[in-house]
């Protein structure tokens, strides 16, 4: 029977844009530590960074706002694809088809960083207008906020953001662009290396990302944060899931063996926003109990707190639907899957691994083929 | 700077579809040649073994017809998507975003056979009615036609077509159904691996093969084959492009260093359709003299025919304009795509490669993240 190798440990590219280190729990963004760029720096100046490989200025980063705004509009066009695609279709294919179908030939190879920056723009629109769409919700009227993640939370409610969520959303964004040649961003690179158009290169992306084993969602620790409620009931209320043998959504990954520095960072800026928000400042006194139990129940384990527990923690703040947790995740990757792209294109080879036929083979008859 | 690999070498997957062998000048489908296949058998054949791992019994075989059928449908659902679609929309991305809206609960994880089937009736119904829509031409009454390439020049052209065109496009879709793991094929395992839909899978497949270093589309040699134009003119008109040291188009391949057995396979049906088309006949006797004017420029190169050339003669002789060759081409592959995706399905391992990191490090401030 054919078997799939998965490709683990499998060398697929050299890229100046990201490093996943987990065995020293970093993750770095073209010479800066990710937790850094979060803590310090908005979703526009990281992104500058990853598509333009250094930090803007100030005017650049003026530029980059009023591009991103440009491309943040609900066009008659859009508006009319996306009441044409049927009530079912799931929100994650929604997108894949709304990337892929505005196209022409202003977007076709070679990718540029004005389409990677016009996407960006775009994917809020689609999520907020299919999210409008399925609630029977209306659209709200045109706002002058210019900061990108701010103008998301506005698209969603039709109400100005609190700056605390803004400020959380944003450091969220900022830690789920990029990491490494994952699944999505894997899918990005193999499309774009024949050449083909940005737009299909991260509708394939989407498509990747939709997929549960991709993970990221972090459904699970919301409804964690849900069961516990108070900080008063943390402890009780932790201590009788691990009693019952369950695990605890939000502790351990895959490669980061030590620390997540996503989850130092949304820690950091949890704390930085101490009292302005009740789910926050939950988050934080849970984790402390949740380490200390689990260091109980498990000992030994060394189970830290991983991105998916802080992410969840400013979902529930910003009151995210659970259904926007995985587009509002692609929100935020299309950066870092654009980078990879304009990556690709600079040095570009298809990709065209091997495989091993394990099939039968034809009888004899056959063999002077 | 970063560099890309491509994979080259690599083995990603074990199949038991396909085997490329470049060297001996092999095509295997499942255990058959698929020269064989596509001389003795039609696609719903060769698509029923390629999903299946076996050919079909009669009454396996009707079953089959019956389900494409039943995927052939525009449905209002379709049409009103298709019609929202921005009249600039490249078709191939028109079809990538088709094919991801057109999902529901029933397309989701796990893939199966049926929407394999139910997506492959369904590309020759989005690529003609586009092309109508393009074209401002009326589409067809609905047709009692079974045979999946007959209905799809009926499609096009609104008239019942010749039964040499069905045979060489039937031959034609055969043999472009499935080629080992090249890029839009391994896009599509990519997507799967993380559990998501078959349809993210095609479209991702799809957005792979637009791009022009897939290759496949044979415009280039339909030009050659029109500027020769008739027999008499064959061995003047090659001499000229081969004195003015021009590449001619359709001969020599990458992977198959001796024969191209598709080509071998479309000679022999162009052959057994001698008098039936005058585009297939000038092949016939253009290939001859091609090889022989190669061998007298450049000697010892042994340049043999490659798949193009024919591909190039049936879609000029089924009269399917330039730009739906890929399109076309696409609508074979299908069948391919999919059942790769079903083989991924079925023993499953999230694709997740390395990268190695060239960018810069962060300064000592970071250095205990």
């Amino acid at each position: 029977m054919a078997k799939v190798t998965g490709l683990e440990g499998v060398v697929a590219a050299e890229t100046d844009i990201g490093l996943v280190d987990g065995a020293q729990g970093r993750l770095v963004y073209r010479g800066y530590a990710a937790r850094e760029l979060a803590i310090r720096y908005g979703f526009e100046e990281a992104a500058y960074l990853l598509w333009y490989g250094e930090l803007p200025e100030r005017k650049q980063l003026e530029e980059l706002r009023e591009k991103l705004a440009a491309g943040r509009v609900l066009t008659p066009d859009l508006r009319r694809l996306l009441d044409a695609m049927p009530p079912n279709t799931p929100l994650m294919n929604v997108l894949e088809a709304a990337v892929a179908a505005l196209t022409d030939e202003t977007t076709a190879w070679p990718p540029t960083v004005e389409q990677a920056i016009r996407l960006t723009g775009l994917l809020p629109v689609i999520i907020a207008y299919r999210h409008h769409q399925s609630n029977g919700t209306a659209w709200p009227e045109e706002t002058q906020e210019k900061e990108h993640a701010a103008h998301y939370l506005y698209l969603l409610t039709g109400r100005p953001a609190q700056p605390a969520h803004v400020r959380a959303l944003s450091a969220y964004l900022v830690l789920a662009m990029e990491h490494g040649l994952n699944a999505s961003t894997f899918a990005a690179r193999v499309v774009a290396s024949t050449e083909s158009d940005l737009h299909s290169a991260v509708a394939a992306a989407i498509g990747a990302m939709k997929g549960p084993l991709h993970g990221g969602a972090p459904a699970g620790v919301v409804r964690l944060l849900e069961e516990i409620g108070t900080k008063e009931r943390a402890e009780t209320a932790l201590r009788e899931k691990l009693e019952r043998g369950e695990r605890l959504m939000g502790f351990g990954h895959r490669v980061y063996k030590t620390l997540d520095p996503r989850a130092e960072a949304l820690r950091a800026v949890a704390a930085e926003l101490a009292g302005d928000d009740p789910w926050l400042d939950l988050a934080r006194h849970a984790e402390l109990v949740a380490v200390r139990l689990l260091e109980e129940y498990k000992p030994g384990r060394k189970l830290r707190t991983n991105v998916e527990f802080y992410a969840a923690a400013v979902m529930r703040a910003v009151r995210m639907p659970a259904e926007l947790f995985t587009p509002t995740f692609t929100a935020a990757r299309v950066v870092g899957w654009t980078a990879h792209v304009l990556e690709q294109a600079g040095h570009n080879r298809i990709f065209r691994p091997q495989s091993v036929y394990t099939g039968p083979m034809p009888a004899e008859a056959d063999a002077g083929e």
